[in-house]
């Protein structure tokens, strides 16, 4: 079952650049800074009520994110909603016909995590995230 | 200052369509459609948690909303936070030199909103939303 949106992820150039613009607009500090090796990315939060802001920066050029951006510029990358078990919601998904880039969980920063197809989602990417 | 994340808008071709989309991935029922005139589009919402997800179908060819998908196709088109005072937070905001597509508030459909320029938030398009 789909809980709650756990943050919404923005893909920037350059994170401190990132984090300036949106700690200016949003009026609120940035909580920390972290590498995601697995995605090629690093991140920081921001922390907006029960919602968070991440800005993800790629730290190599073929990461994912490096082009998303080369191809759709800087912008909204992800939506992430929180589930309880995310191999289950992923078997349910995919039985209700939504096409998933990942078939079963894997951990990410936070827990376990898994992506849905942008495709199967009116060209949202969404994913699961299920807390440690 | 901002208090939350109010909604995330998704434009969609076809409203219909987009909600079957997305009732079936959420696992959601969607709450009410409304026609919003003055932006051009219909909406309807997905309730998430404390976290709406709108869907936004343009309903004439020179829709703002139609020009977004036309040129990026179907997919997140701005997120809204919650504000207590729209015309403070877009004064404020402006005197931080943050770029504004309105100046002042004006009536949304859940209450007195204004549109920041997506220039001053990493190609972001992001609302400021005063609840009724």
């Amino acid at each position: 079952m789909i809980k709650r949106v756990d943050h919404i992820a923005i893909a920037v150039s350059n994170l401190e650049e990132g984090l300036k613009t949106f700690e200016n607009l949003l009026g609120i500090k940035s909580s920390h800074i972290a590498e995601i090796p697995d995605q090629k990315v690093k991140s920081a939060m921001i922390v907006v009520g029960d919602v968070e802001i991440e800005l993800i920066q790629p730290t190599t050029s073929d990461s994912g994110v490096a082009k998303f951006i080369e191809k759709k510029g800087e912008g909204i990358h992800h939506i992430s909603f929180e589930v309880d078990d995310v191999d289950k919601e992923l078997d349910s998904m995919a039985a209700r016909g939504i096409e998933l880039i990942d078939k079963q969980g894997r951990q990410g920063m936070a827990g376990k995590i898994g992506f849905l197809h942008p495709r199967s989602a009116r060209g949202v990417l969404v994913e699961l995230a299920q807390k440690l």
